[in-house]
Order: C-alpha cells, then sequence, then structure tokens
C-alpha cells in the first residue's frame, strides 16, 4: 500500500472541504440564524487535519494499483462524510453525531433521504451546506467515473465495472485534467440555466440555489419540509422537471452534442431507452392519476414530475405519492430500480445495464428455441462482450442481495415494517431519497435506530459507488500486508 | 409442429386425470356431503374429452422436437388444471370458475395459495381432491424434471436451465420408464411413511392423508382454516417439519443413499448447504422468536416448523406468523426466494442456484482486487462452465424480473399494498402459497380481482416450470407455422 500517496490526496481533498464549507458560512452570517460559529468551527477543523497530511513529503512512487484505487474512492467518501457531518453537530440541528452522518453522507452520495423533521428552526447557513453537499457530491461523481478512474487505474480494474459500454469520455479527451474541466464547466452552466429561470419563476435566490443544488446533484434535499410542493408553481415544478432528467443524462452527450452537433448526441441508444421509459411512466402514471385527481392536467404534472424525480434519483416531491393508488407508487417503485443514464449524476443500476439485461434475457429464451443460434448482443452499435455481461449479470444479483441483506439488517430493530425496510434499502443503493410508507415523501428516517442508520450508509456508499469499491473493503485480501 | 403427438400425450394424460378423480369420488361417498355428483360429472367430461384425442391414430413420425416438447409440457400443466377446476364449480365450493382455476393451478404447481375462505362447510371429496392435486402435481414434477424431460428432448434443450448441475438421474437409470418407476416408489413409499406417522399422532385417516399429500407435494392446502395449527400437536408438527425437510431434497440422492450409501448421499454439496440456511434460518428465528413468545421450546417449535414450510417451499402454517416480528417475516421472506433443491418437489430458485450466485459473485469481487487471476467455479466438485454460469445468473433475472412486473400487474386492480402484492407475486413464482400482510396464513386470495387471479396462475406456472417453458410461449417463433 502507498499509504503516503493515499494520505496526501485526502489531505488535499480534506482542505478543500473546508474552503467549500465557507460559503455556507457566509450565508449564515448574512442570515444571522447563529450558526456561523458551527460552520467555520467545523471547517477550521477540518483544515487543521488536512494541512499536515497534504504537507507530507512527496514520496518517490507516485503511481497507483487498482487495490489503492479503491482505498482512495472510498476513504475520500468516508473520509469527507466524516468531516462533513460536524456543522450538523455543532449547530445542534442534528445533534446526535450518527444523525448527522447519515445526512452527510446521503447529501454526499446525492441521496437525499434525511432525518431532520423540523425545517422551519433549522438555520440557512447549515441548510445551505447540506445542499452544498449535493451539488459537490454530484460533480464529485461525474470527475470520479467520467475522468479520474479511468486515468488513475486503467482498463483492467474494477472501472470496468462502474463504466458502461456507451460513449467514453475519456477518449473524447485524453487527459484527466482537461476532462474534468470540461465536466465542471457543462456541470456549472448548466446549474447557472437552472437557478436564473427559478429566479425567473419567482424564487428567492436562497430557495432557488437550494434546489438547483439539489437538482444538479440528482440529490433531493430541500429547505422545506413539502419539498418543492411549498411553492405550489406549475412554472417551478415544470423548470425541475425539466432540468431533473437533465441532469440524468450522459455528461458526454452535452461534450458531444457542443462538438459534434445535437444531432450525433440524440443517436445515443442509451439515452433513446432512458427518454422511452421515462414517457412511457410519464403516460401509465397520467393515465392512473387521472381517476385519483379527476383531472388530466393535475395528473400529467404531479405524474411528470414524480417520474423525473425517481427516475433521476434525486427524490424531490410536489405532493405525497405514498397517498397515491398503489399501481402508481409501484411504477415509482419499478423506476427506483432503473436510475438514469451512466455518467450522470444520477443512481440506480443504469438504463445501460437495464437494456442490456432485457436484451440478455430475450436472447437467453430466443436460444431456448433456437439452441445453435448464438447472437452477439449490442449496444450503441458495438458488439458487447462476454465478460461485460457477465459483469452486468453479476451486478445485478450483487445490487438485488444488497436490497435483499440490507432490508433485512433494517428489520432488525424492528421500528418499521417490510413496505419500509425494502424501500428504504432500495432508496439507498440507488441513491434516490424517500421510500414508501412511513418514510416516503412527507415521512423521515429519523425514527431509524443507530444500527439501521449505519447500514443505510453502508447502502448509500455502495449504491454510489457502484458497488465494487465498498464491497471489495470486505474482502481479506485487501488487508493483506504486502500486497 | 407434431400436432398428432401432442394432442395423444394431452387425451392419455386427461384420462389419467379423470381416474384421478375416482378416489375423490369415493371419498364423497364415505362422507356423503352431497359433492359426488360434482366429482362424478367432472371425471365424466374430464375422460370424454381425452378418449378422442388419445384414440386418434398413431403419427408415423413419433419424435419431438425440442420446440415440441415446450408445448406438451406448457399444455400438460394448463388443460389438466382447466379441467380440474370442474369439481370446484360444479360442486359451487368455488362457483367462479377463475377462483376454481386458481386453486387448481395452486393445487397442480404445489404452490398452495388458496382463495377457499370457508372450509367448515366445503365438502370432504372436494378437499380431497383440491389436496390430491398437490400429490399429482409432485410427482409430475419429480417425473418432468428429472426422468421425462431428459429423454424427451436431450441435452441441447431448455431443460439444460431447468435441471441442476448436481447429481443428474437420468444417468444413474437410463430408461425413462425406469427412472419414473424408482421415482414413484420413493414418493410412494415416502408418503406411506408420514401417513403412518401422523395416523399414530392421533390424526384422523382422512386428515393424515389431505396433510401427507400436502407436505409430498411441498404444496400446502390443508382442510383447515388455521392449517396445522388446528392440531396444536407438538408431534404431528415435528412429522411434518421433518418430512418438509425430507421432500426438499433432491429424489436422486434418495436412490443414491440405497445404491451407494447413506454416507455417499451426503456428500452432496447442495444437500450440505440446504441443510445450512435451514438450520441458521431456524437458529435466527428461535433466537427473535424467544422474546416474542417468552420462552425457547415455543420459539424453536414454531421457527422451525415456519422455516422448514417456507424453504421447502410448503406453505403450511403452525401459528400466524403475519403477527412475528418484522425480523422473523424478513427472514421468511428470504427464504422464499431461495427453495429447496433442484430435483425435489420444492420450488423457489433452488439452492444450486442460489449458492452458485453467491460463488459467482465472490469470484468477481476477487477479480475486481486480482484482475488476472480468473478461478473456474465449482460445484459438487465439478467445474462449472461458462454457459451455465451465464444461465443461471439470466434465471436469476429474469426470476427478479418476474416478481416485480408480476407485482406491479397485481397491483393494477389495487385491493392491497405494497407488502402483499410483492409478497403474492413471489409467493406464486416460488410455488410457496401464503405471502404476508392480508394474504398471510390467517388471510385468503378470495379478495384479488380476476385479473389479478389470472396474473398468480400465469406466475405459479412460471415458477413451476423454472420459468422458459412458459416464457418461451410469448416468443413470436414459437407460433411460426413450418418450423
Amino acid at each position: 500500500m502507498n499509504y503516503r500517496v493515499i494520505l496526501r490526496v485526502l489531505g488535499a481533498l480534506l482542505l478543500l472541504e473546508a474552503l467549500c464549507m465557507l460559503p455556507a458560512f457566509a450565508i449564515a452570517e448574512i442570515y444571522r440564524d447563529g450558526d456561523g460559529m458551527a460552520l467555520l468551527l467545523s471547517a477550521g477543523i477540518t483544515g487543521a487535519c488536512g494541512l499536515p497530511l497534504w504537507q507530507l513529503s512527496k514520496p518517490k512512487k507516485q503511481d497507483l494499483r487498482a487495490k489503492e484505487g479503491f482505498f482512495i474512492v472510498a476513504l475520500v467518501w468516508v473520509v469527507l462524510s466524516l468531516f462533513g457531518a460536524l456543522p450538523f453537530v455543532f449547530s445542534r440541528v442534528l445533534p446526535n453525531y450518527m444523525d448527522a452522518l447519515f445526512e452527510t453522507v446521503s447529501g454526499f452520495t446525492t441521496t437525499g433521504a434525511t432525518t431532520l423533521v423540523d425545517f422551519d428552526s433549522a438555520p440557512h447557513g447549515i441548510l445551505f451546506w447540506r445542499s452544498f453537499t449535493h451539488w459537490i457530491g454530484g460533480m464529485g461523481v461525474l470527475v470520479l467515473t467520467l475522468a479520474l478512474l479511468p486515468q488513475l487505474i486503467g482498463r483492467a480494474s474494477f472501472l470496468m465495472k462502474a463504466e458502461s459500454p456507451g460513449p467514453e469520455f475519456s477518449k473524447i479527451l485524453p487527459k484527466t485534467g482537461n476532462t474534468a474541466k470540461v465536466l465542471y464547466l457543462i456541470y456549472g452552466v448548466l446549474s447557472l440555466a437552472e437557478f436564473v429561470l427559478l429566479l425567473f419563476a419567482g424564487l428567492s435566490p436562497y430557495d432557488a440555489a437550494i434546489h438547483t443544488m439539489g437538482t444538479a446533484g440528482t440529490g433531493g434535499f430541500s429547505n422545506y419540509a413539502l419539498s418543492v410542493g411549498a411553492f405550489d408553481s406549475v412554472w417551478v415544478d415544470a423548470i425541475i422537471t425539466f432540468f431533473m432528467v437533465v441532469f440524468g443524462i450522459n455528461f458526454a452527450l452535452f461534450y458531444r452534442s457542443i462538438t459534434g452537433g445535437i444531432r450525433e448526441a440524440l443517436h445515443s441508444e442509451e439515452l433513446k431507452w432512458f427518454l422511452r421509459i421515462f414517457v412511457a411512466a410519464v403516460v401509465l402514471l397520467t393515465v392512473i392519476l387521472t381517476g385519483y385527481y379527476g383531472n388530466v392536467f393535475t395528473a400529467l404534472r404531479h405524474g411528470s414530475f414524480q417520474a423525473a424525480s425517481i427516475i433521476s434519483t434525486t427524490g424531490y416531491a410536489t405532493t405525497d405519492f405514498n397517498l397515491w393508488p398503489v399501481a402508481a407508487k409501484m411504477i415509482l417503485f419499478l423506476l427506483m430500480f432503473v436510475g438514469s443514464c451512466a455518467g450522470s449524476t444520477a443512481g440506480g443500476m443504469k438504463v445501460v445495464r437495464v437494456v442490456l439485461l432485457f436484451k440478455l434475457a430475450l436472447r437467453e429464451i430466443h436460444l431456448t428455441i433456437h439452441p445453435r443460434k448464438v447472437e452477439a448482443i449490442r449496444f450503441e452499435g458495438r458488439v458487447v462482450d462476454k465478460e461485460k455481461n457477465r459483469q452486468i449479470t453479476l451486478f445485478f444479483f450483487i445490487y438485488i442481495a444488497c436490497i435483499l441483506v440490507g432490508s433485512f439488517l433494517l428489520s432488525l430493530e424492528g421500528q418499521y415494517g417490510l413496505e419500509e425496510n425494502i424501500t428504504a434499502a432500495l432508496t439507498c443503493v440507488s441513491n434516490v431519497g424517500p421510500g414508501l410508507g412511513a418514510i416516503g415523501p412527507a415521512g423521515s428516517f429519523a425514527d431509524y435506530g443507530m444500527f439501521s442508520k449505519f447500514v443505510m450508509v453502508v447502502l448509500m456508499l455502495c449504491g454510489r459507488l457502484e458497488l465494487f469499491p465498498i464491497l471489495v473493503l470486505f474482502h481479506p485480501d485487501i488487508w493483506k500486508r504486502g500486497n
């Protein structure tokens, strides 16, 4: 293990995190809710821990092996969350450290599941920091999956599993630095566009910023208990619906549509399936909800918002969909598995995997009738090799196993029933946010016990890092010396 | 399509089904509940439809291709159920034909999910027929998966998917007829042993017969609303627990333990895992339930009975486990996926598949750390080839897809919530019987709508025939002429 490189990277990122707490401090100073000191203290502690690590002497060996790559990826997410939880504890918004950690992991992983109950008395600076973790997390995921790791570890590594067989960003721009810069730029421009549109729709700059960050990271934290429903504005709903879908699209496609024209980007098979699934869900929801609301327009409004919110794994709500007819809830439940495109800020299994699984299943049925006609599976016009197929089917198994084992572990403390525990495990692994039942959009995760919250922290991290980087940490070989 | 062969097989089986209704008629004549005519009429109609088909002239071409194999397998199950439903309708026990069909499919597939609510006024002959379908179904599954199909269709066919990589029965006894006879013998002897033991435990011959047939087929129909709980006897519980586990074991192993000694049979890797999972479930349930019952013995009694009942996919109950703590219910929920050994009368995914999936997943995590060390997966001491691995992982995907799509379809009529719909789809695909919530052991499937019952009929058949024979019927190629 090249511990020195790992520690230096951690140090640099902790210094960056300390800096990221300062905008929230500035907000706190503007609104003067009494949370300024908590944020400043957290930034100080985080920076003070990061500085000595960063100042470690440069090691001779600079390169990292796959094993060390996992360590960094998993450790970064964990350590940043450990420090990111401090403002919640110091401000007494979430005095229990486990709650604060849950909230921070939920933020950085862009899940959006919350233990917060009292939104009215929560100070502005803390809520800003809470949403800012979404925005940082979303950016982190993009850079991680599209730029940093392909360079860091190379093709033979676990990124093969995380990476989609879709467009490969790293091939478009060979150097990590450049790729990251272009990603930041696209991410920033899209965020700015949403922020400005939300201002036009009548939101205060603070509300607009909170909801822009929640949308961009496909996170879903709001500063209102009613979530986006608090604004009760068709325009706000429409803008956020649009941007939730946009942030569910592979970012490589945005780059392509700039360089190669929008038509080339629209040829993406994954994008087409993503939009098909979204439209199908909207149509079904509208049909089911027209009976419920007695009005097509209202059904379409809430149906499309909620479909976009769940498929993009954002988790915002304009209404308590937990009260919807069970068929409508089932559609949202199924969308929670799917998620959006690979290379976006969204979670879930990703459209590319789901489509490939269906293609493989159909071929298997076809093979039953015509045992000798083995046809290759294609995606984005290219043949998907056997190894990738194996990885995807096993990814599916591990995904479902995490949800099933997770929901069993969540049931040990006995707070909730089957519906809550299964949807809690699913919503955490898929980084969606709300579940169904008592943990629905109108509920909260506050009443789960400490052990359950720890389980959900692990599930959120597993989902965000596409399972393998977290799962290998449980493998004895990674802890062996001399490897 | 060699329709004439298919029709002749159907005819023969319908005649056999008509004969199978006669024991129930005899029971009806003994108890004189007024259901004799219904059974005699049903037998007459079934025989009258079977006879002309059976008398069709022998076709010149006698051999069947894979495609025709599917047709027969799927058709036999469907047509026998269509006729088997008649006694329920004629006796007005289940006057709605869809309910009667649901009950019969549930019987033949050895599921045991019931729409019956009023057990007290149901006549003896009808309840005997209902349980007899379990016994026939269990025998049918054994002969189908272990003897008939390997001969009929050969190795290159769908049976590759249904068949476990465990001991292959057809290799032990090369001729179908002999294999079937040995299977009937083992099945009969085990059934007789349970029947006699239940008599010793104090059951009436009628009750003993009903519960022996329900156990042997791992079905779960009882003639009491309280299921096995109606006897409230530790001995009866113990006997049925033992035999539920026994009927979850691969029947090839019973043959082996006769010819090669019991020690050789105990070497089976699948058997070991089956027993490990069972024991682990019993221990966990006992720990959880000791708090609930305040007494280790009662916890062990109900815990072991219920673990055996669910893992063997029988579905009998000694208590309303729906009232148990949620962690205990989650264990039963997980066992519903697993099921028992391949080559038994039980349903579920089968232990061999679950163990192989975990082996494959662990290898995948191992490969992430050591990308160049590809190790072969072994089961029962033999290497499992890539094709089998692919089939098993895709089987898992299709299994889960059936449950998810099934539970969505079950939610369309809106009778029940998420917990009922998910466990209903799962319990049907895994051929268990009861679900959780309103369809738990104390509930019934009666209040589901007609469309939902149809969906569950399809799910039960899919599960019983290990997905592929039913799924290929939806593939256009199988309906093409000239193939």
